[in-house]
């Protein structure tokens, strides 16, 4: 028997409540993720991905975009290697002329071999798509697997109508899960302390800033996404520690007009299959939303977005200038890759399947177990190492 | 029990008529291979090669070449990184001395322990050469077997008398067994559609050349080289192609002077243990003898050789100055460059052994599935992971 | 059942006398290795270093030095990424703040979680350290062995209060065994024989120098050093060889005024975990000392020091003098870097667990084989893929 798993069994059996999210090394399939800006494929365009391990291959035709393996099922040969459209509703293999249909897989044509018996028979895997917010979403799944809205994988506010959104997107050093824990993390606040973002907004950056179990909230309807919320508590902010023996031996971050309860984060949320958002950040009216797409075992695609309740165009617009002139270079390039830094240093030692046993969680780690726990009770299924081109 | 195989068991066990064949990641032991041109092994030189995965040393003495193991039988160093010839019958390992004799490998001197018990008693591995058309063959597999006539593992025609041999040699990225198979492709024409080559010599190709399955013929004389010939069926071609309902979406390519049934390849085979032969091409009085020696899992050497009949001297100096001005750019740089890009393209998909069952082949490749069941009848052993250096 | 070990079971049972050894390619635990030199590291600086695997920190405070694991316990980060010293006895990790104590590796604080239960009782690995003759030396091995002290695993002589020593580390290609063997090998002189050093000692240098097996020392006091020592006869010497009946066909280096018997190493030895030592080499009143400290499965830091006996400080500054302009550049430069070259060059043979089993060893070879079946029988552990960083 051919075993189908990233991590041996005897691992595996030793972690109880979060099991398949040990497994999912790739993530889970069955489920949306972002794979492009709608921005980076025009009309007329294809674009190459890889998720979940799949490489797969996007065109926007006629304004809709399509989403097909990029592996031709014959001799196995990417199609994007000499991208071949004879018609518009069809992309031919460069090696054997396999001719397949961008809206449902089917081999149409092998020009060397008219008249195979293949032809109309065999299909090419294809991939649902949705388009939202300017992020083309594809569904990473198994053949026949009836997708959900994809309002039940992103987390709630994203998809609202007086929404804006603006985002970069970044390839992380990192195996997926780094991205959620590293976000939903209580503690790890005293990483930011040396971020210039913290000058920009006048920000309080206390050392520590302990989570409470009681006003975690656990999101798990039937018809809608799956998510964890922690719902900060503003008293439990440390700002000196003593160390050794040594009073105020570090410091955080305080600045004269902070303090009045107004300018912070509110809440942080992990949401199924891999998305964070927070409330509140960087500054109040806006909502950071990050999607964490697997591309393989120690890489995934970050997408760093940003949205904001916008009553008109004009308001649209200025969002996106504040974006790109100050969340850009402060929330983003700045504060955010600290936290890029952190996910991708963790990557060595969790690349050991054995470091998910070794690891030491503190009492203020519950967010991370909670999220696993909750991965592990709502997943649609996890991908294997077989389906990884 | 260490396992010796490339290939699962319960991966193996699901392939029956050419399983072997699925198992000879490296190639098949016990067989001739091209190792390199004799131009390149100029008197008293040495030349390394990795073949089937066991690195060699070549070298040229009074006119004969020998190959040698390049690995020392003490600890293992090769002899190649500070060759040392004493004699003009051995060669002494750097680093103690083992000096072994080119003719059968034996062990006849230690120059730090002249006394050992060792000497006369152990052999470094020694490998039958023949050198035949500018070509240096090498017997590579086990030791005593008893090495059949070069004639059994090349193809007919190549060592004809009256025939001149030229060509050149490259490492590709791809496992040895896409050489056969991506020459022996039936309906692979497409790829070609826009060679140089074609306006060089006013070639048609057509989109598909649809092999005629009765006309496959299989060479299995006990007393000579094995192999698999497709006689081309000029009437099962195709010049257009309906795509999607747009009739003519493709076409393949036409010259006036064309169509007489005057110049074009008639037939392609290949024979154990990797050759391609194309007669016909590129032009009609010439044949294509390709020769792929397996390096490791993931590359081989190709010998792209042109072989023509030659009354005397002056038409060989002919042949050759066409080769140069002429094959060389359009047939080889170009025409079966395009082979290559495609062989290394597969290789991708292929690396993982699953592959091989996923593959989805066409009826028309039947000649490819017939060369798997020929090797699987005819090879003489396996190589295994443990005779790779 | 995860099985903890580099090599595997079928092929550990056909090695009885030396199995351990066989199994040790990263090493034995519980033992001191050399870390760098004591003018590596300054006050206050830190230094990092890969010994069997495991990723250490170093940092000299008030004088001592100090060792602890590059790894912080909660999520695997290395310290070493950001180093934040905010006490002299203290450092905090970059990430969330866990604070550590270098003395004994406690958690003294978590600035973002001072109340956790966790404070106080979770440790980081601390190392013991000693620092004698200008090396610092750290004991790689279990929580809570008891350290023996160094002098059980150096050679004897070396830390004689009135030697000095000289060094240079280098990092090498090469698995940390071939080290010790490479230097009690009794027949490797031909390697040397175009080595400046020879000239510049004029030294002799025969092409090989057998070992006399009841000249053999075993060192195996239960209270000190474990060691094997090869007391050199003079008499079996080879200066020219005989090679396929033509005599002298390569011969060794005599000078004019050797040959006395005084000029010469008088010993060669080897000692737990993976230490040379030899007498009157470069030259009589010189002692050579190298530590081999494995770093991985294919390399080790290799310390190349020379011990001298000096009467006062002036004799040890002279002493360091000719360290430099002489036995840098002749011995260490040339000659010994031959065999750092000949050691890379049995990497490529030894990476296979395998070829411990083809390896065709002499008779003169014996130190060899008793050096490995000391080492089975008093080495303190074999270092398992699970201490791995």
């Amino acid at each position: 028997m051919i075993q189908d798993s990233f991590v041996d069994e005897a691992l595996l059996s030793r972690v109880k409540s979060w099991r398949d999210y040990f497994a999912a090394k790739v993530g889970f399939k069955n489920h949306w993720y972002a794979a492009c800006f709608s921005r980076e494929l025009p009309e007329g365009e294809t674009l190459t991905r890889t998720m979940l391990g799949e490489n797969l291959l996007l065109r926007r035709i006629r304004g809709k975009v399509y989403a097909m393996k990029d592996r031709c099922i014959h001799r196995g040969v990417r199609l994007s290697e000499k991208v071949e459209c004879h018609t518009d509703s069809t992309i031919t293999c460069w090696y054997h002329g396999f001719t397949f249909r961008w809206a449902d897989g089917m081999l149409t044509n092998i020009v060397g071999a008219p008249e195979s018996r293949l032809i109309g028979k065999h299909k090419i895997k294809v991939y649902p798509v949705e388009e939202a917010k300017g992020v083309v979403f594809v569904f990473v799944g198994d053949d026949n697997y009836n997708a959900p809205p994809l309002s039940h994988d992103v987390p709630p506010t994203f998809l609202d109508e007086d929404r804006a959104v603006e985002g970069e997107n970044f390839v992380i050093a990192a195996n997926w899960r780094s991205g959620p824990e590293g976000g939903i993390d209580e503690i790890h606040r005293y990483l930011h302390r040396d971020s210039t973002l913290l000058l920009n907004v006048k920000g309080a950056l206390p050392l520590g800033h302990v989570g409470v179990k009681a006003q975690c909230e656990k999101v798990e309807d039937a018809d809608g996404p799956k998510g964890i919320i922690d719902h900060f508590n503003a008293d439990k902010m440390y700002f000196e520690a003593e160390i050794d023996g040594v009073a105020g031996a570090v410091t955080g971050i305080r600045f004269a007009d902070t303090g009045t309860g107004k300018k912070r984060t509110v809440s942080a949320s992990c949401w199924l299959p891999g998305v964070l958002r927070v409330q509140g950040f960087p500054e109040d009216e806006t909502t950071l939303y990050e999607f964490y797409t697997p591309i393989d075992e120690t890489r995934h695609r970050c997408f760093m977005t940003m949205g904001r309740r916008c009553a008109d165009e004009d308001e649209a617009l200025q969002f996106r200038s504040r974006f790109v002139t100050r969340w850009k270079p402060y929330a983003i390039k700045n504060f955010l890759m600290q936290d890029v830094m952190a996910r991708e240093s963790t990557q060595h030692f969790y690349r050991h399947d054995r470091a998910w046993l070794e690891e030491v969680l503190t009492e203020e780690d519950f967010m991370i177990i909670e999220w696993r726990k909750l991965c592990a009770r709502h997943h649609r299924g996890v991908q294997p190492p077989s389906r990884m081109d």
